[in-house]
């Protein structure tokens, strides 16, 4: 499933068949031209674009009628889901459906962005960084001026505005977006026909999933009227159309040096896999003991096992000498064009700048994971403490000086989380606190000063116990209070969460100042990099992705297997077939309601399709669109062969993994008896 | 489960309360009859001891009719039982009944051992190894001398004989055994039933399993009649009772220094545990593919997630400050008794010996786990390699200077294994063997030269497919020829997994030798440390646990938890409101036979009952018995507080679970229809 997963870290891709997350701002015309023959106009981009929207929990959407409904898919709704279920209903399994308006709920703390403009920042922001300024001098400076530019964006439209780093460092743009905070859901199925097939069918094809979430976004209490949505086809899409899809891919790391892939198939991944697999084992066991266990971790776990099988094929790939020599071949020979050429001395020397800055990292990232990260303190409770000390210490600062996440523009979203009433369970912040401590001491050993400090002479479980039975962070009064009263306030509370928290800030900040301000060296070698590659192969390509819109395209297509075809469609026959070779065990088997209503269905219906766009982890949700605008599909998973595209594409046997229009329409008519939801999606509003 | 988990690292223990996994020749007497006024006589020793049985696939068990009938625990038949299932027929989930004699089931590559006699050598040992050897000599010294008295021993008697190392070097005792290789199976339970509550019950207490699996000894081709078998009890034990256990505790760690303590708190037991946890989430993926999977791979899952919860528990132990402090002052204290005093100069300096010894092996752990200990290489075929690539290389030398598994001793016991035909499924070898070696490329680095050579060009997978698809080890026939054949045979042989382990062998042996130096430091200052405190705190004393007969004692008692009396006993109707209170839902749910029988059954039997006896994984199976000698119950488990026992023992929660005898016969009469059976057992001989 196509979550962003964080672990993050700039140059022009030189695009190979399909390939591509295009800028919506420098869209590949031409090439959509010689290839597909197809004319992406002002419009129609502009159309597209402003029907997007971005999850801020992590995925993509669009809207698909003119009164504000929106669709996304299921495992991305799941936040939302999870966090409005309790003891008695959840809908997280078992779906849900709002018969009218009044049924539909309201989400908690999720925020929708809308893409309206895109701005080149890039001149005013390297203005204001002096060339030759230290790193450290250069990152506080860079980041007085993007605060700056963001501010004064907020301030004279009204919109989010971030300054977003493309192309690593070769450039900045300014991307300003609509809000909505009031999103409220409509309709989900039951997580079994959603992720049907679980985590061993996660990321594989032939696939069965019908992987939707349906949202309404309202304003002043009323929904949104919008301009821009996506008619809805009920056609879908055929074999060796050309499609289109606009979403957020996460990110990747196709333009990084071959240093730093060597880091993230060395140390990186490794690590993070070897701590994924920690947590798996952890929340799986737990959510053993009980049905209520599984309900609480449910959505956790499900990021989890989600997480660990897409890094497990990332690593595969990286592993693959094959990629990898592909991957070097070509930074070599780039190098061997600069060498020699005064005019590209910077870029030449750029690549040992980022391997020593790389090397840096990577003697602090363990630590910087721990205590920055807050991998040593995983618990909702010690997010919120931090959050709630850092606020204190940080709104008082000029706005240019602020950690980011503090800056004004973002106020109002740090707002939304930090208020949220989402409920956090004791029991599970136990658990995950007591093993995230039982990792700081194992990681950084018993008798090292913090951890002593930290442990305040108990075990990891009794202080894990301790904490979270005594901080009242989890009040949102508290935090609400703690928050408007500021450092005093939050000094006088003297809440054992937040002086752990206080506890750790120091070193944890420190780390920080180190990566950024090596992220800083990183940026500027990049940008000579990105500057050199537009001189010598030309400007055309496509940044890394950054969690902000783009547009892929491809062609609905199949590919070999072993020897075998694998056709690029499954119907909805296939998942009775599917469920019956697999004796209908979980995670194989069907919801109740789509044994009862099988023979209501035409079984030829397309249920999920594959197509070689290009695609990535926050991609999830995404559109499809045909040549005409409209939605055949909506992105949910690439196939295994896909996860190494996050440093390189290749559509041999990567895809990308829809569920096809027919198949919504056929169940919500047929198996939900939503009626007025299949009409308000094919009429494009409701009646 | 009390399975012997691989892990091994002495001193007399000053026993606390009813701790003690006391040897057979040096029983705790007056002990008994002080505390309990129990005469504990040669021939009740000798009946109890000549009654118990060493399961070699890691567990206990007891004959329990004078017609060979064995009984141990389901999860240690759990390897016997995987091996003689198949597509068709699933015993370890569906359990088994042989009506006749001629439906017992040979057993492969299981081996028994009935301990026939207790001989300290210790004199000998140390007189074959001069004062102050370098340890490289001493090691060899000690292993000629060790193979010579085992072969004398085998050669004069006929009976298995191994010399076993005692307080980690204080004492050197030859056992010689009784052994048994055809061995049959008789009768098992369903798994659901053996295993009731699964992993998240596992370790827990209130408990409800009926871990029994009942086996019968031949020889011949007929069942063998033995003198030695425990009497059956149908009243089963009481509250208060005095118990006995008479088991093979695979090892303890509780006269380790604090450094070799530390070592396994900050990075044996992590490090160990991190792997764990990736091969938990492996199998366990694995597994949820299909029913087969998950059959092929059962036993070898169960035993990693219960690997996995007894170190998590073990782990909580050392990182508890209290616990790790009681072990560091008394250390502390008994070092300044020696200090000054020129007498016990040696074992003053041997606390430092030992932690430089220590040091030196962590430098070395990480590659000896991964090339030596064939962490790396995860596959069945890499292990039938290996031995085949030794044994060539071994055989030929004389026996005081082979690797220890190699000496004539051994011969029988290594190629029972090695010519097993139990089934070994490709495609969880290539699922097992991909992972270690992508485990191997990123613990060592991709570009290390021994990796490099190892993976050959291609990725991991690729790799694992081609060793596995192209070895021919998995046939019994070219094993044979191989190993009769020898090194030239091997050799001429030329396949492609032979030649890895041939590959990596230079380095595996050296590691190993730096090893078993190390430990050889280690044991000449345990046994000095053991001298003194023998003259210092008396002899009286047990040594840690070595996989060797033990007899444990205690008494049937509840205990106190988060404020509530835990009772002693569970019932037969407590395990029907267990699977009620869970829904009847998996790991909960009681297979179709229990709930069918509800009602003949007397729901008031006792079923699970704990008791402060001291065990350690290897009882499990272990019979209990009262002061009559009699079968009362049968170990299969401790509660969570005991899994810190492998450090330091205590009763005031901890706790060892075993099955209570009325238990059995109900179940076999009422729910099996196996009235002969029962009928054998409380008769303790077939009608």
């Amino acid at each position: 499933m196509l979550m962003v997963s964080a672990c993050s870290m700039t140059l022009t891709l030189a695009a190979r068949a399909d390939e591509g997350m295009w800028l919506f701002n420098q869209p590949p015309r031409q090439m959509l031209k010689e290839r597909y023959q197809f004319d992406a106009t002002d419009p129609w981009l502009e159309h597209l674009q402003k029907s997007s929207v971005r999850f801020n929990s992590g995925g993509s959407g669009s809207f698909v009628s003119e009164d504000g409904l929106l669709i996304s898919n299921h495992h991305v709704g799941a936040d939302a889901l999870q966090k409005v279920s309790n003891e008695k209903t959840n809908y997280l399994r078992d779906g849900f459906y709002a018969h009218s308006e009044a049924e539909e709920i309201k989400c908690l703390d999720l925020e929708l962005n809308v893409l309206q403009s895109i701005e080149d920042v890039t001149a005013r922001v390297n203005a204001a960084v002096p060339k030759d300024l230290d790193p450290a001098k250069a990152f506080l400076a860079r980041r007085k001026v993007i605060a700056e530019i963001e501010k004064e964006s907020l301030d004279k439209t009204g919109l989010r505005s971030d300054v977003v780093t493309l192309w690593q460092g070769g450039a900045y743009h300014l991307y300003r977006y609509k809000r909505y905070t009031d999103v409220r859901l409509v309709f989900a199925p039951e997580q079994q026909i959603a992720f049907y097939g679980g985590d061993p069918d996660n990321f594989e094809f032939p696939r069965y999933d019908l992987d939707i979430c349906l949202f309404r976004a309202y304003e002043n209490g009323k929904p949104v009227h919008v301009k821009n949505y996506l008619r809805f086809s009920t056609a879908g899409a055929q074999v060796g159309d050309l499609i289109f899809v606009s979403g957020h891919p996460g990110h990747t790391s196709r333009l990084l040096t071959t240093a730093e892939l060597e880091y993230y198939r060395d140390v990186a991944l490794p690590y993070r896999l070897s701590t994924l697999k920690r947590l798996e084992v952890l929340l799986g066991t737990w959510s053993a003991r009980s049905q209520e266990n599984a309900r609480r971790a449910r959505d956790d776990f499900f990021g989890v096992q989600n997480s660990r099988k897409a890094f497990d094929g990332r690593l595969a790939g990286l592993l693959d000498p094959d990629l990898f020599g592909q991957k070097a071949k070509e930074e070599a020979d780039f190098r061997a064009r600069l060498a020699g050429k005064p005019e590209f001395a910077d870029a030449a020397a750029a690549y040992d700048k980022i391997a020593e800055a790389t090397r840096v990292m990577a003697t602090q990232a363990k630590r910087y994971r721990l205590l920055e990260q807050g991998a040593a303190f995983n618990s909702e409770s010690f997010g919120i403490a931090r959050t709630l000390l850092r606020a204190g210490e940080e709104r008082p600062k000029p706005n240019g000086e602020r950690l980011r996440e503090y800056s004004d523009s973002s106020k109002e979203s740090l707002e939304l989380g930090l208020f949220s009433e989402k409920p956090i369970y004791n029991d599970l912040e136990i658990l995950t606190l007591s093993d995230s401590l039982t990792f700081l001491a194992t990681e950084l050993g018993p008798t090292n000063e913090l951890v002593v400090k930290a442990l305040a002479g108990k075990s990891p479980r009794e202080r894990a116990v301790e904490l979270i039975t005594q901080t009242k962070v989890r009040d949102v009064a508290f935090r609400k209070k703690l928050y408007e009263g500021g450092a005093s306030a939050v000094s006088a509370a003297n809440d054992p969460m937040i002086e752990l928290a206080r506890l750790v800030d120091p070193e944890a900040r420190a780390l920080r100042k180190v990566m950024e301000e090596q992220d800083e060296t990183k940026q500027q070698a990049h940008a000579a990099i990105a500057r050199a590659r537009n001189a010598i192969l030309g400007t055309s390509g496509y940044p890394d992705a950054t969690f902000t819109l783009r547009l892929s395209f491809g062609t609905v297509k199949g590919y070999e297997e072993d020897g075998k075809q694998v056709l690029a469609f499954t119907t909805l026959a296939g998942l009775y077939e599917r469920a019956k070779e697999m004796q209908n065990k979980p995670p194989f088997d069907l919801p109740p309601r789509w044994e009862k209503r099988k023979s209501r269905l035409d079984l030829k219906t397309t249920y999920n399709f594959v197509s070689t766009a290009d695609i990535i982890g926050g991609n999830s949700g995404s559109p499809v669109v045909n040549r005409a605008g409209e939605f055949v599909g909506i992105i949910f998973d690439g196939n295994l062969q896909s996860l190494s595209w996050d440093d390189v594409y290749s559509d041999k046997q990567g895809r990308a993994t829809s569920v096809s229009s027919p198949a919504i329409v056929e169940a919500l008519n047929k198996v939900y008896d939503a009626k007025d939801l299949a009409n308000e999606l094919v009429n494009g509003r409701r009646k």
